[in-house]
Formats: structure tokens, C-alpha cells, sequence
């Protein structure tokens, strides 16, 4: 079903690990859609990944980068310019890793090395990039900008841990670069809320299954997939959504609005 | 534990049916900190409740009013003003009714006379008798006037109902009307969204003690009682408050902003 | 730059009343992207419109039905299926009135029936809406409904009066209705929050051209046009959006979250 | 007015420089109502200040303590029960420091080292006082903290700059470890979004005046002030706010709920 949605922008997408990657699933339909972009990640995640695959079914480059890396950041916006012949019409920024998750830190005890890490790769990352755009004018004019967060920047997860403050961060950086982009040049930057997905990264979390199964069962619609956010992606980088910027879209079958449901609810019907 | 924090105010409280009642502990507790109030409810309430025997214990007077009807209204505060010598200060709004909810009709199927009734009752009639005052200059400076509501207003609890439409109208109004009478006479108008409480409104509605159990496992103080609300209702007619106007406030042990707990999750284990 | 982006979809469209309308332009978009729909408004409306035209236009069939009579959308929504030759998969809620605002009384002396009437115009028309859909398995599955909403349903805007708590009222019906339809049908349910519009409801407001001003100049991107709002609309209709539902989108090039702007604050500097 | 709200209550109060400092009127309000409590603050503000004045008038002790430093704070948490006579029921979190905004940078072009400090010490700070009371179990149950913030975590001011992503980030950990410890302890943590006060701090701020003036106009009940910031902080210290929890309550005399109000659109009229 593609529409041309898409066709003559540049875009770059950050963030494609493997098939289960939303940022993969973008990537996907960005192609069917029409656009020409250049794939990027963290050159130790492109040695666990599968990204090669995906350049040669998108007919993409693929330019490492550190995203936390200024030197890295302008290398590769140079660098996608350069390729794609011209500046860039969309980023997807995917990005995010606690250090504290992976080594089993409790919120109330980690360790604040890792909390900075934890900060500076899944938020500060996307001011770095948008700061390195805005200062090398790398964007076209209404231009979208969309990173990923998850609802846990508003509530809480237990589990999350310190991911919580650092989508509390991202969805901050947005709403502050988003108002100065704005002005300036009409870019727009949003965050997509989406629904807990299984992906190589979430696989690892303790009680993950359970999650999701809560989650699908407080949502009218049930959780929403990897390829539906991508679609939902694809309508944020078109032309049909200009006049949205600064804010941050629950992408969750309704989960972000829902009290309880019914199902939920019947199981909590016999304690004492 | 009186403090004498409401010495030498003069309050309306609405809706104390019986000692299940939170407008019945808000009474307790603003005599017990030297307000003098008035008492009132809808005639048809009254018969059923046992509000004289809280007359009686708070010193105060008992004033039948329809909420819904302006006449009753204006002849409230012309008593109650009369009554307490002088303008009144604090004013507690505990008013919900849903003949849908009552008459067991779904959401989707719901009778719109009864839908008028439900947004007139619970929603309106805050609405009225701020205009009433507002005529007729019956509160003081920097009066506080609270409303009571429930997070139905902003997420889906599906048996509560048109009652959600109901209280997203009641903080609408808050709002409104708390702009006009804070820019007027420095009114302040504010929603207490409390937990789901035991009273003898929520004893009738199916699955409630379901919801109950839900509510409480959700929330990581527990659910808060119908005494701790009349607490902070004390500190919103409080002196302590006067730059708080316009809000909705959770009352509710943070179940607010809590997306899951280690308690809810575990029920999610095993399903296939 | 039409995309076929809603080719085979069959829709409704309340509340075109001249090119000025945001539903017009919609109407317009909606035909470039390849969807088949029916135009519909009040009687009284279209003695003063000129929605023939627009039915020429867009190849579309005119059916009257005043959006608060159950009878009226009944027979709306049968003509419609039986012209378009199926169920429909979107519709577009484009209504709202307020006597009190026409009448010019104040929001703390409003007419209480022409409350409701503001109520039931501009928000019970949603639930009637929905409510004959539902009955009448009307919509397929995956459609998506969207009515027109402002942030004055979150912050006041004086002169907005009475229409603010309309506002609040239907986006609490899109979450109640959204969680209700979503769960049997999964039809999704949102609301669009658009930027002050000029249009034929809009001009007759006092401080009207003051107001569309400083909105203007509080939005990073400026006020977003209908035929942007228009745009968004199709996105929302597409498939590109299947599981966002319940939720008030904000399409007003920034406004809702920022606090102030340089040419703004700017006026604020020889206040004594 | 005191009511002996805080009677037997034992305190840590951070951030009190001067007596234009909202930290220094909590100091002498929760004084009047009974409290005992240590002062603190970063030995290099306690040069400029005037703490000594403080404490005298509040018959306080001081315990220097960079708020950044695990060793410094378990040193307060320690030197302050052992002075105190017990664990503490109370903390006010008034801190807060931008090096960019300091040296005039853009947030568009921040230096990223100076970022970690300004999360570091306006929000950090916050995890690391509730991490290190928590591991030395230094908080009565009930105990409340309360967290000072302004509404720029939700929406843009320009000029308040990378401030803005620190205070999302308070405002996310005060969640988080809300969370953590309400289950655990039922402490309470919360913050209080303020409206902008004239302090040491804001004075140096370009455009600091026209933004009093602003908000000042766009609040119903005006800014509020110092003194009653210091009173909301009591109320939130007190027994009678025990059920609230990881809440952002804006004490701001309605602003953050006012889209608009007649004195400020009346500056639009003659814009061509």
C-alpha cells in the first residue's frame, strides 16, 4: 500500500539493530514510501546487528556514529548530505540504554556514572544531533524530527528505572529544540509514545512477558506493533502533519487513556 | 490534633448523606479546626440520611437545597450568611448522581435525558451555585471553594460511566469559573480528584469492590481514605493555599502517576 | 500532491458550511485522496451555506440531518451506507455552537438552557454520533472518527465562555466512547485541537482578530491553516494511524506547550 | 497565624541563601509553626549568604553539604538526626544552578559539559538526598519532601534555557523515587511548581522583569510570592497532605491553566 508519502526526502535513521528494531520497520517503509535516507547506529551495535541487510533491501548507506559523539555526529550529517545530494528532510532518533537495567542497579541505589550514561545516550543524544544539524543548517525547512519514548516518562514502571527520567529528558529536549528549530527554520520535532514492543533490547528485562501482556490488556486496541509505529512515522516525516511540533503522541491503542479495563479488572476479584 | 486553621471562617458543605460520606468528614474536620458552617444537601437526600446527627455534633445549621435549582440557591447563602453573621469563606462541593449509572444502562446505550440529568447534577450544579454567589457577592476574599472528582475525568474506568463525562465537565468549569472569580475577588476554585472510596454512592455499582482492591494495588500509599480527604480538604480552605486556584489535585496515594506496580504485574504471569 | 492515501474509504463529513470551513477543506482532501463520503450539516445551516457547491466539487451526495436529533442521524447514517454502497470508515465531527456566546452573556451569567444547548450541540452530537453507529454496526472495523476541538478545553480563554466546557465534555466523550467502540470494534476516536481559525462561527467573536494574533505569535510555527488542519485530518483517517485512539492531538505549530515567546514578552517591558 | 502545624516535626531545609530566597521563608514559616530543623547549603552560596542570620532567628543549626556529593550528604543526613533527636518528617529541595545560562550560551549551542552540571546539581541533587536518606532508613514514615520546580518543564520560555530539561528531570525523579519510597516507607515526595519569584538567583536572568510582568498578568490571582510558597511548602509538610504523592502541584495563582487574559490580549490589537 505505498503512497508516494514520502517521495524526494532525505532522511536518517538512527537506531536499526535487527528485524525486531522499530527503527528497522521505519526504515522499511520509509523505502516503500519513496524516500532515500542514510541508516546509522553506534558502530559496537552494528557488530551484534544485521544493518548490512537492511542498506541492501533499502538501497541505503549505512555511516556509523556515536550519537553521543559530536565529531561523529557532524561526520555523519555531512556525510548523509553528501550521499543523498542535499539536506535532510526527517531523522528518527531510536536510541536508548540504561547501564543501571543492565547490570540490575535499583532505581533507589544506582550507580550515578551509569545514570549519566543512562542520560547522555538516550536523551542528550538527541540534543547533540539536533544541535549539530541546527548549526551545520543540515535540515530542510519543515522538517520532522520524531524520537522514540515510552509512557514511563509520565508514570511509573518499577522496571524502567532510571530509562523513566531519561524519556522524562528526551520528551524536555523536544519540546525546548522543537521551539527554537521552530523559529528558525519551521523544522518540527515530536516524540512518539508507543507501546512496550519486543525488541532484542526489551528482551532482557525481567518480568518483560508479563509487561506486555498487562499492557495489551489495558489497551482497547491492544498493544501496538513495531511495523504500525512505523507507519505512524512515516505519516509524521509527510507533509500531512506540518503544524504538529513540540509534542509527544501516544502511539498505544489507547492505553495512555485507559483507567482499567474489564479483563484487568476481573482480577482482582477474590482477595482477602 | 486541631490546629484552629479554619478559626473564624464561614463555609457551605454540600453532600453529607452519613458518616460514610466524605462532605460528613469534612464537617467533622473543620469543626474540630473552629470554622462555623453550614450544612445542606437535596431534600429527597436528607430523608434517607442522617445529617441531623452531624448537625448536632458540628453546631451547625441545616439548610435543604436542590443544587441543581438557582431559587434554592439564593436562598442558601441568603441563610447561611445570615445564619454565620458575615460572607462565607470555603465552600465543598460533594454532588454526583447518574440516573445511567442507576438504571444500569452501558455507556454506549445511554438514555440522553438521563445524560442531562447526570452532567445538571454533578456538573452544572457547581456551576450554579458559584453564580449564585458570584450575584449575589457572597464570599469573601480569597475564599476557597472545593470540588470533589475522580480520575474518570481523564482515563476510562469503564463502569463509571457518563459519570467520567460528568466530572471532566465539573474541572471544566472549575477552571472557568475559577478564572472570572480569581480575577474578580481572588476566589480560588479546585477539584480534589480523590480514590475511589467506600460510600454509599459507590456501594451499588457493580465490580466495585473489584475496583477497590485494583485502585489499592495501584497505588503506592493506598488508596486514601474519606478522613485523610477531609484533611486536605482543611488545608485547601486554609490560608495556607491562597495561590492555588484553577487545579485538579490527586488525592489518591500516587496512583496518578503510577503505570503499574510489583503487585498488579505479578498477576499477569501466566497467561498463554 | 494527492497519494490515494484513503482510496476506497467511505466517509462522513458534519459541518461544511462555506470554503471558510475546516470541514470544507477536509471535504476537498479527502476527495484528492480517492475517498468517497457524504456531506452533511443542519438544515438551518445549509440554507446559509453553500455546501451544494462543495458537493459538486467532490462528487458527493448532500444529506440533512441536525446532529442532535437521534432520528435525523439514523436516517444519515442508512442514506449514507446505502449511497456509498457499504459501512463507512471515517467521519469527521465539525460542530459547534454556543447560544450564550451569540447572546453575549457573561460566563458567570450565563442562561442555564442555553447550556445545555451549547452541551448538547457541541458535544452531545458526538455521543448521538456514535451512539447511532454503534447501534447500527454503521462503521468498519479500524475506522477512525475525529472531531474538532481547542485547548480552551484545558486553559481558559475568556471569551471563549461557555464553548470551553463543551470542549472538555466532547473530549471526554472521544476517550469514553474511544475505549467503549475500540474494544468491540476497534474503531478509533480522537480529537484534533487546532489553531484559532478564521471562519464564519469564528469572525463574529469580540476580540476575535487580537486573539488569532497572539496566537500567531505564540506558536513557533504560527497558527496552522484549515487546510493544514485539513491535511491532518487525512492522516488521521489513513491506515497510517490505526492505533492512536482516545487522545486530543494538538495541531497548532506549537502553541500548547510554549510558555512565551521573544515577540511576546517583548510587550512587557515598560509596565510600571 | 501559627497553628502549631508542624509541632515535633524534625526538618532539613536546602537552598536558603538570603532572605529573598523562597528556602529562607520556609525556613521562618515552619519555625512559627513548631518545626526544628538543620539548614544546608553549598559551602561555596554559604559565603555569599546570610544563613547565619537564619539560623539564629530560627534557632536552626547550619551543616554545610554540597548537595552533588554522596559523602556530604550522608554526612547532613547523619549530623542532622544526631542533632535533630531523631529521623526527619520533613526536606524542602530548593537548588538550582545553570552554567550555561551563567555564561549567556544558547540552548541551541550548549556546552554539554556544563548540561551534566546543570543536571547534576538542580536535579540529581534530588536523587542523591533520597538515595542516601534511604539507605540510611534517615526518614520518618509519612515524611515529605518537597521539591521546588517551575512550569518551563512543560512548556517553553526561551530564556529559562537548559533549566527547563532539569527541572522535567526533578519532576521525573520525584516520581520515581515517589514511587520507590511510598511503597517502601510511605514517604511522600513531591515537587511544587512555582511561580517565578524575584530571587538572587533570577535577578541576573536578561528579561527577568518582563517576565515577572508577564506571568504577573497571565496569572487570575497574580504571582504568588515567597512568603506564600513557604506556606504551601507547610501545608505539603504537614499531616494534613498524606495521601498526596508524586505530584507536580502548581502554586502560581492560575497560570498554568490560563490560556489568555484580558489585559494581555488587549496588547494585540494593533498589530498589522
Amino acid at each position: 500500500m505505498a503512497n508516494n508519502l514520502l517521495k524526494g526526502k532525505r532522511g536518517i535513521i538512527f537506531g536499526a539493530l535487527n528485524d525486531m528494531s522499530i527503527a528497522w520497520q521505519v526504515a522499511l517503509k520509509a523505502h516503500e514510501e519513496g524516500a532515500e535516507f542514510v541508516l546509522t547506529n553506534a558502530p559496537i551495535a552494528m557488530r551484534m546487528g544485521a544493518i548490512n541487510e537492511l542498506a541492501e533491501k533499502t538501497n541505503s548507506l549505512v555511516i556509523p556514529a556515536d550519537a553521543t559523539s559530536l565529531e561523529d555526529l557532524e561526520n555523519l550529517f555531512s556525510k548523509a548530505m553528501e550521499h543523498l545530494g542535499g539536506k535532510i528532510d526527517f531523522v528518527l532518533h531510536s536510541i536508548g540504554m540504561s547501564p543501571n537495567v543492565r547490570k540490575g542497579k535499583h532505581y533507589t541505589d544506582i550507580d550515578y556514572k551509569f545514570y549519566n550514561q543512562t542520560l547522555d545516550i538516550s536523551a542528550g543524544s538527541l540534543h547533540k544531533t539536533l544541535a549539530t544539524a541546527h548549526k551545520m543548517d543540515a535540515l530542510n525547512e519543515w522538517g520532522s524530527v520524531v524520537a522514540l519514548t515510552y509512557i514511563a516518562a509520565q508514570r511509573i514502571f518499577p522496571d524502567y528505572n532510571d530509562m523513566a527520567d531519561a524519556k522524562s529528558l528526551l520528551e524536555s529536549i523536544t519540546r525546548s529544540f522543537g521551539y527554537h528549530y521552530g523559529i528558525k527554520k519551521k523544522v518540527r520535532v515530536n516524540t512518539i509514545s508507543q507501546s512496550p514492543t519486543v525488541t532484542t533490547a526489551g528482551q532482557g528485562i525481567k518480568g518483560f512477558d508479563e509487561f506486555i501482556n498487562f499492557s495489551d490488556q489495558m489497551s482497547p486496541l491492544g498493544n501496538a506493533s513495531a511495523e504500525a509505529c512505523a507507519d505512524y512515522c512515516v505519516a509524521m516525516f509527510s507533509d500531512l502533519t506540518r503544524y504538529v511540533t513540540m509534542q509527544n503522541l501516544f502511539h498505544d491503542g489507547g492505553f495512555s487513556n485507559t483507567g482499567v479495563t474489564q479483563p484487568v479488572i476481573e482480577k482482582f476479584g477474590n482477595i482477602e
